[in-house]
């Protein structure tokens, strides 16, 4: 990336993303890989005004060295000021920038499950609170990296994969567009539309059927894809738009509805360790039984984090105009592969999609784990309140009128 | 250096340097630029018992970005959590490593010195609180690159800068010797020797004479170069080698007492502003009049942050036995260049090196910046509290016996 794309890109996070305000201050959470990034997000915020840009660097090499030696009964220890930097920036009303991958896929390889799952770092649980008091603008974005770019185009050498890869999130992030913050909105007007669409079905439930899909997940009464308006809001009134690229529209389900059996579309990277091939069957809400070809112990260590970790706690929907699912490409991270397929979300869950009179029924946990679950041959069905059935999305196609 | 080396070194650091104990925090303070070594390091903390290596990277060409373009009224603030994580470590007992130099010299070259000098980070105040409450092991230790070894060696290609820099440090920390271990426990004694001697002679003054300078410095009724053993040791009865390398002995004076004119025998690097010809005249203690052929204005600038920036907290003595002045070189590192030069420090004092009746006596100041007046042209005497003049260093040499 040449210093005039990373510039308007560090200008599109800013302005678009996380739409920093004059005072406030900004957390950076990215891999010191991501330098470049951060620094020209830096000059970016100082020059809107912000008064301190404070770097989180997360490395993740450091994260193997304390899976491989770290002693056993130390794994999950999060030093109490993990949490509240976080706590204090909510409190602070600052703005939060994350730069994803914050580890590669595949950093775990070789290295046990039992240790490999046990550090969630660089995710810390006062994360989803800070999100549903709507007190940060946040913004989640990628940054391309060798190691990264190796995993996704194995087929490469190095320096190829890394261009492709750059060329893939350029497009994506539409920054190929001549003003890209316009293109971006654009495309928030659509996915609102089909929200506000989704909202007016009524629905109780939705079914997912396709290849080894067979699932059904109950909505809660106040369940709703639509906001105020596209993207996020503070409660300060400051929209965001909490990932780029972005081609979802989500709610949160009722956590204690889901049954039958769904197959992992994609697969996805879990701090390090790649699941692939998973099956999760759900009984009354819960995975009661989870497989996979490879990371299935991870998977599990992971949904055994805490009680609400086996249930859901989103339910997102992505039609195939995104320019994520039209590149083909697996990005083995979920920022990407989640906007090109709909998917559902193990763990915490947002708060915002539903009414004031359900925040006590949503899913809460320490963790949140999206898998995809969606695609051209997975036929998406609402279940109205009524009775009725209601095509949702056929060939990855909205159906609603 | 290679990897055999590196394993070395973070051994050396690790139970030489910091004596990392079993269950402790370790605390690293590092640039991004440092990583191999801030990853080996963990993983010798994590093969010792550690339960969290925390690395609290720092990015100078950030500090740089936030000079250059953040709101004026902004260059000053810190978040509250900055000192809160050290002040944590301290109630925890934990251990801290830090990496030389955080900032490459030269880091804030041509951006005026009223904005460069103005934000303090990486140092924040609650630093000095916790080295005098002697609760955590500590260590300061250097790491070269590229970015530094160009200032140092300007004569050379950027490798070969390089390469003659690590050779440099490779011999300064004795990690050319089978056991540098052993190496440092004898050297250690050497010094412990000559500081045993100094309180010894019962001194109630200290004089340099040489070139531009003709200084006397008071001493406290308890100011004492010795501890009960050489290095340093914890409440807990952890010893430990506070800068790796070290040739020093170091003790604190009264702060109301200099008075005469001192100039610097070397430059020094003040957060990334080269001060060069620093020439500075006491009177009761205090700094009168700063000047300097370079960065005078960024000197001037903190020694006016507080009412102690301007008096004394350190007054420590070099022989010529040790090895960074061997090399002739001026590394333009505090870490390096002190302890190859008799020097003071500027801003607060160690509460160990005064009894406890003078706690109340010592300087207090959110700064520490050390410049070198020492040499072999500096003649250093001693003044007896009963009035002799005691022969402390000629050309380099100790005169104590």
């Amino acid at each position: 990336m040449d210093d005039a794309l990373l510039a308007r890109y560090a200008r599109l996070i800013v302005e678009v993303g996380a739409n920093v305000q004059p005072g406030q201050d900004v957390l950076v959470i990215a891999a010191p890989s991501a330098g470049r990034l951060v620094r020209a997000v830096a000059a970016e915020a100082y020059a809107h005004g912000a008064r301190f840009v404070d770097p989180w660097w997360f490395d993740p090499e450091l994260k193997r060295v304390r899976a491989e030696l770290a002693p056993e009964d130390s794994l999950e220890f999060v030093p109490d000021w993990y949490g509240e930097r976080l706590t204090r920036l909510g409190e602070g009303h600052g703005a939060r920038i994350s730069i994803a991958p914050n580890t590669p896929p595949g950093l775990m390889d070789g290295i046990e499950a039992s240790r490999a799952g046990r550090d969630q770092l660089p995710a810390v649980k006062e994360h989803y609170g800070i999100i549903n008091d709507k007190t940060t603008n946040w913004c989640v974005v990628p940054w391309a990296t060798v190691e990264w770019a190796r995993v996704v185009h194995p087929e490469l050498d190095p320096a190829a994969a890394l261009a492709k890869l750059w060329d893939e999130l350029t497009y994506t992030l539409r920054l190929d567009e001549e003003d890209a913050a316009r293109a971006w909105r654009e495309r928030g007007e659509q996915l609102y539309e089909a929200a506000l669409k989704l909202d007016a079905a009524g629905l109780d439930a939705i079914r997912f059927e396709g290849p080894g899909t067979d699932l059904t997940v109950g909505l809660l009464p106040t369940s709703r894809f639509a906001g105020e308006r596209p993207g996020m809001t503070t409660v300060d009134g400051i929209e965001h738009q909490p990932n780029l690229p972005t081609e979802e529209v989500f709610t949160t389900p009722d956590p204690l509805r889901a049954d039958g059996v769904v197959s992992a579309t994609k697969p996805l990277d879990l701090n390090g360790t790649l699941v692939e091939g998973l099956t999760v069957r759900f009984e009354g809400g819960r995975a009661v039984q989870v497989d996979a070809a490879s990371g299935a112990d991870a998977m599990r260590s992971r949904l055994a984090k805490d009680e609400g970790a086996a249930r859901l706690g989103e339910l997102a929907l992505v039609d195939r105009e995104g320019r994520i699912g039209k590149t083909g490409t697996v990005f083995f991270n979920t920022l990407l592969d989640e906007n090109a397929a709909s998917h559902l979300a193990f763990g915490n869950a947002y708060a915002i999609a539903v009414g004031a009179q359900d925040h006590g029924r949503i899913n809460t946990s320490a963790i949140h784990v999206d898998f995809m679950v969606g695609g051209d041959e997975v036929v998406v069905t609402g279940l109205a309140k009524d009775g009725r059935e209601v095509p949702v999305l056929r060939g990855g196609t909205w159906q609603l009128r």
